[in-house]
């Protein structure tokens, strides 16, 4: 692992850096070991405490557990991920509620007028996404929190997952999670990360 | 804290759940004590390790260390968040570099091709988003990870900042971030998180 002089500046000790960033990888293969329900809902009741604008929260997470469900996902999901997500132990659908400000007097409750700030739709949906997104981001260290690997999918048909999963027409559909414990050559070597210098820019 | 089963479901020790999410607050305020570069790098250093689509990385950040950058930044941001803004120890614009595929021949280069496949700016500028916005989620994890506060703010006009910090055309603003240790009146009581029964679904 590189750079012991930075690891060493931060506060969170060595190994929880290790089990959430430094070692943690994208899984491409399981294991047949379940994902319990009660480590889906522990993950959330860590990760629900992280930052969203106006506290809107507006992740939502499908968990295909049927055949059957699983089953309606699989031709959406481009052909190079389709085999591990027929065979991970728990597959999810992440997604954005378009309609999260319904809850804002609830979840916002000294400005209950936010709610009527995001009265239009469109600009609702933007930021549905973006906030939804930040919270797949704080769902994946989640994950590995709870020493599960992740297998974020990008490569899939949102519209048709959407269309098929979302009838209400209130969701969008974001990326797709394989989840489970690492199985037999699970992963390549480790892709190049840009050098800080490529990505901090100081004015 | 509330959950103490969930949180002993999970592998992360206790003390890094607090750190990183459970006791760990959006500041309104901050002392003075500077936040160096050297945190910074080590912030990057940890969570440039976090996935990307084709390991694309598309998150860039603008620090604005002198105070006429940070002049130049305040006209753009809402007056509810201006003060904090103004006296933060480090505010820095967190972008989306739409033109990341330039790099992929580097960054994925058992598929160079990738470059290729995000030949369409719009759709591109979709993907740079959305990973970007991912890896603000590990960021903000990250800036915790340090043992700082976050305060990541969305009431900005992200256009304005676009066109005076970014005039080459390739960056998009995101979100604008606040970081410094807590100061006085820090923040408010802790706003409600939706219960797991209301994100998580299962078919």
């Amino acid at each position: 692992m590189s750079a012991p002089v930075a690891a060493d500046l931060l506060v969170l000790d060595r190994a929880a850096q290790d089990m959430l960033f430094r070692a943690a990888r994208t899984a491409n293969t399981f294991t047949d070991e379940p994902v319990t329900d009660a480590q889906v809902a522990a993950i959330h009741d860590l990760i629900r405490y992280g930052p969203t604008a106006y506290n809107g929260q507006p992740l939502r997470v499908l968990l295909l557990r049927s055949p059957q469900a699983r089953a309606r996902l699989l031709p959406y999901v481009s052909s190079s991920n389709r085999a591990k997500t027929a065979s991970a132990p728990l597959a999810a659908v992440l997604a954005a509620d378009v309609d999260f400000h319904e809850r804002l007097p609830e979840l916002y409750p000294h400005r209950p007028q936010a709610r009527d700030w995001l009265a239009d739709r469109a600009a609702r949906a933007e930021q549905a996404r973006f906030n939804a997104t930040l919270q797949i981001g704080y769902l994946l260290v989640g994950v590995r929190a709870a020493g599960l690997a992740a297998g974020p999918m990008a490569g899939f048909d949102a519209a048709g997952v959407t269309r098929e999963f979302f009838p209400d027409g209130r969701h969008e559909a974001l990326l797709l999670l394989n989840v489970g414990h690492p199985g037999p050559d699970a992963w390549r070597e480790r892709l190049p990360r840009l050098p800080t210098a490529d990505v901090i820019h100081t004015l």
